[in-house]
């Protein structure tokens, strides 16, 4: 079925303990896009500047990725972030960002696009978020992420689009900002509260839990030994879980919980290298194979 | 089967956010033994002081604990620790600490323990814990526990300690300070190659994992709504797993997974509230009834 993502498509500097690296391809739509389309076709949205490296408007190339969607703006500077992991490689520390063409109007959606039955909105201003959600047709199954910046900025405008999505992504902090609640389980309640059936908080290397009005589900994150660079993993994240349930002709409570063991098998990939030369050496052959492992390794 | 336990027996003050409590009984042999004894006999060796709440020597009433290795010295204080989790509930500070008769010679193991097949090794000097693991004789099964303190401190002790026992349980921190390998499963693989046939890291409200020879297991923390004090979470989870372990026949990978999975869960009961009340409220039946609901909770 038709996935729609929105979000940031980024040029990054990214410092690990594994070293620096400069003009990485990046950004929320990126990863969540590559991910997701294991699985299934993706309707990309998004928009750059015209420094845009050629090396990203060809990295969809041979996927299933429709980046009819991708506006190359004249006279405008591609989105770009400068983020270190060398005291935590679960937090990261922005050193800089150039929201540049993020900070002016977004890309529209190309009306063949209105169709989509299944949408992702990556972490923007939700106001976006929710023109994006209107100008869809009839979507299945609308998710978003979010993030600290606009959980404290634009409070009303977020619980207005909370009232209007199916389930939320963020992660443990934003979780706590957005409820004031420490326990994650009681902050997912709480967000249950403000409109989404279904609630995912992510906790980087310590996994992920998913909290519906029925049931708690937990998942370690995968065993992973080689972690050289955890940018776009909650993207990649989001894109597995997303792409697999477009797959699925249902919403159940076990397609959602396969999806978010996708999820975390396809973030492990992504963290396995800088940029997305990680989740190019996956394959859905690969991604099942360690979705089986991962099974394994924590069943008892 | 017997499963020895020998380790600290304490008074503990603890503030958590949800208020601070004073002579609190504590200490890891006292977690321990109350969790094992939800599935086997456990013989507790540790000592006190003469200044020692009566509360303290009554805590096992009706429970299979055979505290005839608990010393009672007159003369002498019982070890007090002091903690606090109000900035975080995953990480005590230690306000204060008095080892007091800690810090003089160990209890006697009573001759009728020394056929305990089943030891855990609570933390303490590793010398001590090899003198003990000397005075039994045939363990089957020998884990250890260990800390900060004693990995800076007494190094080549502990690197003894080490060659000589089937397992060691140790939190994310000191297993990267033993092995400076920031990847867990790397410094799991690092510690099997100084003796023990298992490790299991335990990351606190992050959940654990085991590595062996052959496998990693991982699994998260039982999703608990009411965290009120995590003291003695690791110790009842130890005593969950070493409990468990001493009622098989066998020390399968099935086995050392059900164990791990058991241990969780009885330290999910004790995170429940204050000093042991929370564990208090558990029965082997709840705790079978928990450990299902865990399962589910991460099956997909």
């Amino acid at each position: 079925m038709s996935l729609l993502v929105t979000g940031s498509i980024a040029i990054d500097t990214v410092e690990t303990p594994f070293g620096k690296r400069e003009q990485l391809i990046g950004g929320s739509a990126i990863y969540f896009s590559y991910a997701a389309s294991f699985f299934t076709p993706v309707r990309l949205v998004g928009v750059v500047g015209e420094d845009c490296p050629s090396a990203l408007l060809k990295v969809f190339e041979g996927r299933e990725v429709d980046a009819s969607g991708l506006e190359v703006r004249p006279g405008s500077k591609t989105f770009r972030w400068h983020g270190s992991y060398v005291k935590s490689m679960n937090d990261a520390v922005t050193v800089a960002v150039d929201l540049n063409v993020l900070a002016e109007r977004t890309a529209p959606i190309p009306p063949a696009f209105k169709d989509s039955k299944y949408v992702f909105l990556a972490n923007t201003h939700p106001r976006l978020q929710q023109q994006t959600l209107a100008a869809l047709a009839h979507p299945r199954l609308a998710v978003a992420d979010t993030m600290n910046f606009w959980i404290e900025s634009e409070h009303a405008e977020l619980l207005n689009l909370l009232k209007q999505i199916d389930g939320l992504v963020l992660n443990d902090g934003e979780a706590r900002l957005l409820t004031q609640k420490q326990n994650l389980i009681s902050a997912a309640r709480e967000v249950l509260k403000l409109g989404p059936k279904f609630v995912v908080i992510k906790k980087g290397e310590h996994g992920c839990l998913m909290v519906t009005g029925q049931e708690v589900f937990v998942l370690p994150a995968f065993p992973a030994e080689q972690v050289i660079d955890p940018t776009g993993a909650g993207d990649s994240f989001a894109g597995g879980m997303m792409g697999y349930l477009a797959t699925q002709g249902t919403l159940s409570s076990s397609s959602l919980k396969r999806a978010l063991a996708f999820g975390t098998v396809v973030a492990s990939f992504t963290i396995a290298d800088f940029s997305l030369d990680g989740l190019k050496t996956a394959t859905r052959q690969a991604i099942d194979q360690r979705w089986h492992e991962f099974k394994q390794s924590m069943s008892f």
